[in-house]
């Protein structure tokens, strides 16, 4: 039951707390925004500007892409990923964890690989209950807007397609059963790989 | 436990096995080419012309498409593919069943949706062991090519993406855990929709 596990997941779908509860029944760590604190510290970038880049493509404005560029200037967003990716193999390579999104899945070479997703009715009722967001509409604007981010951070970094269930070893609708039990059938996957 | 359950399946990656297996656990009909016999007895569409139709798309050459041939003349494969989505609808509406491939999870409304898939190496072991094939590049040709034909069907007939996670309830690789596994966190996942 020892493995590295990475989740990516729809916003909304629950995919944080079931990595989170999944680290806690199975006793090891658990990453995500801790990815941010600990690619801060071992770069010059500062923690804040690693959040406003994080699973985004941050365009460089008026600055064409050039070869010389491309050697003395990373822009910023490939320096935020590559900072996270060197993070993400050294915990992988410490110990069995949980990883939540950042494109792990890829990054990584052996880990299990979860995809977490539910129906936007399921995720709009979830978020309401945890946000300050009280209109229904602008949370769905809202989960399409950061879904949309997500993939295009997936594609332009990995090159493959987000939510492609081939991409991952099992994919799960939360939605219709719960968190609860999405964590429940993940452990049986778990143990029927080490069975 | 008893619902209409369909299984879209990537060649190679015992879908129509674990459906069978399914099937047989929860005690419930299963349809996979028995589809192209009872689309063939309610039609008058012989068994081998649907056979030859079977999930793929046969484009009518030299015949242009217009308004008076899209009348009077539905392409054969358009035909096959809308008496084989009266048959799996005439199946759902009658009883619990389990449903491989022809688009049953957009054909019918309220299904439970799961993809089965597994890495090529696996698929090509899986298949040299069953089938007469014994070059495993030709198999993995054959694969390809079947998978690509699926693929081209979906899109054609459903407008959505063959092996999008979030067209499914639940997506599995079977090629780590292996078919009867497999069966099982489907069960488990059944279980707990149930309860």
């Amino acid at each position: 039951m020892k493995h590295v596990i990475t989740i990516s997941r729809e916003f909304g779908s629950g995919g944080r707390e079931i990595g989170s509860r999944l680290a806690k029944r199975l006793n090891i760590p658990f990453y995500d925004k801790e990815i941010i604190s600990l690619a801060s510290e071992n770069s010059n970038l500062s923690e804040d500007f690693i959040e406003n880049h994080d699973e985004m493509i941050v365009q460089l404005k008026n600055k064409p892409y050039t070869p010389f560029s491309a050697i003395y200037e990373i822009p910023m967003s490939d320096q935020v990923f590559l900072e996270q990716s060197r993070i993400i193999r050294k915990l992988a390579a410490k110990e069995p964890c949980v990883i939540v999104g950042r494109c792990a899945d890829r990054v990584l070479e052996d880990s299990i690989n979860l995809f977490i997703y539910a129906r936007m009715n399921k995720r709009i009722e979830r978020l309401l209950t945890m946000e300050s967001e009280v209109d229904s509409d602008k949370m769905e604007s809202r989960i399409r807007e950061i879904d949309r981010k997500r993939k295009d951070y997936y594609q332009y970094y990995t090159g493959s397609t987000w939510g492609r269930a081939q991409n991952y070893d099992l994919c799960l609708d939360s939605g219709k059963i719960g968190i609860k039990a999405t964590v429940d059938i993940i452990l049986s996957y778990l143990e029927a790989l080490d069975s």
